[in-house]
């Protein structure tokens, strides 16, 4: 991982203030997938960072956990697995819900996606609260499965998430870190 | 493109039956995606058929084009665009709606996504009425680029979708037809 490498991906992401509330510097990361330099040197990074540690299956939340989640199980010849909104899954699932500011959502998991030997690396787009994918760590452990690390673009580590990710074990990885806001 | 590649893929399709409703047989991806093997196959056989033909951009759907759609990109070293539900993408964006068999829906696309030079590939899982990818067609166009050809795993022709992109002067291809349905 090279300090141009990490400019590159950091000169794609568009910052917007005060969306989608005043206050909030919201970070897209659509500019990433747009720019083919940027894309790649992502992926790129993720699988040097986890590549050749038994990794069997990657899960990604709907929907911009399948955007990186995707190309890096390709990339990893790995299997990847989504967690879906409600109703969205048409086999049996496991459904986990968590809260939100207000009020609360539900994820799902197809019941057959994992077995007790996988070893699974959640991958999101952005680490805030940790919310979803707390949730998602909990589907995972419905099957059996272990949720052993979480790989992820940007982190806003004032938000408390990578706290609360690592009181579930989870190893946290994030490329990009914002800080202060 | 082989046969033995299209068995492994078309063994990892799930087929429900009576789903979302009666009479209805629901074929389900994320079987592929699950299978490191029949994921990485789709992924190779499209970047086979569509690699140096100057594509510059790949177009996809949320949420189920985006599991397809950004893997390919990444495959084919060209960057990916997302197409989403309102509300969902932060700068400004072009909105197109388009019939459901109940009422209508929305999607959108970043007013800066893509360039009149871009030649574009879509990509989307299963193509059946063809409604959501004639919306993202005109979305395309909206930004003067050009839609050249459309892309999916699966097809159901005799529910219209091929016909009515081919009157789009979309050139489609899938890589497996499910017929009599």
């Amino acid at each position: 991982m090279t300090e141009k490498t990490i400019a590159v991906i950091k000169q794609a992401i568009h910052t917007i203030e005060n969306y989608p509330i005043d206050g909030v510097m919201f970070r897209d990361i659509t500019g990433i997938l747009e720019n083919a330099e940027a894309f790649q040197a992502t992926i790129d990074l993720l699988k040097d960072k986890f590549e050749n540690q038994g990794f069997t299956k990657i899960v990604g939340t709907e929907a911009r956990g399948f955007l990186f989640g995707a190309p890096l199980a390709c990339a990893m010849g790995i299997g990847f697995v989504p967690v879906r909104k409600p109703g969205k899954l048409p086999r049996a699932t496991y459904a986990q819900s968590y809260q939100l500011e207000y009020g609360q959502d539900t994820l799902e998991i197809h019941q057959d996606a994992l077995v007790k030997e996988d070893k699974v690396l959640i991958v999101d787009d952005l680490l805030a609260t940790g919310g979803t994918i707390e949730a998602t760590t909990k589907l995972i452990q419905k099957l059996g499965a272990n949720p052993h690390s979480a790989a992820f673009v940007i982190s806003l580590p004032d938000l408390g998430g990578e706290e609360k990710l690592s009181q579930l074990d989870l190893n946290v990885y994030s490329i990009l870190q914002f800080e202060g806001e």
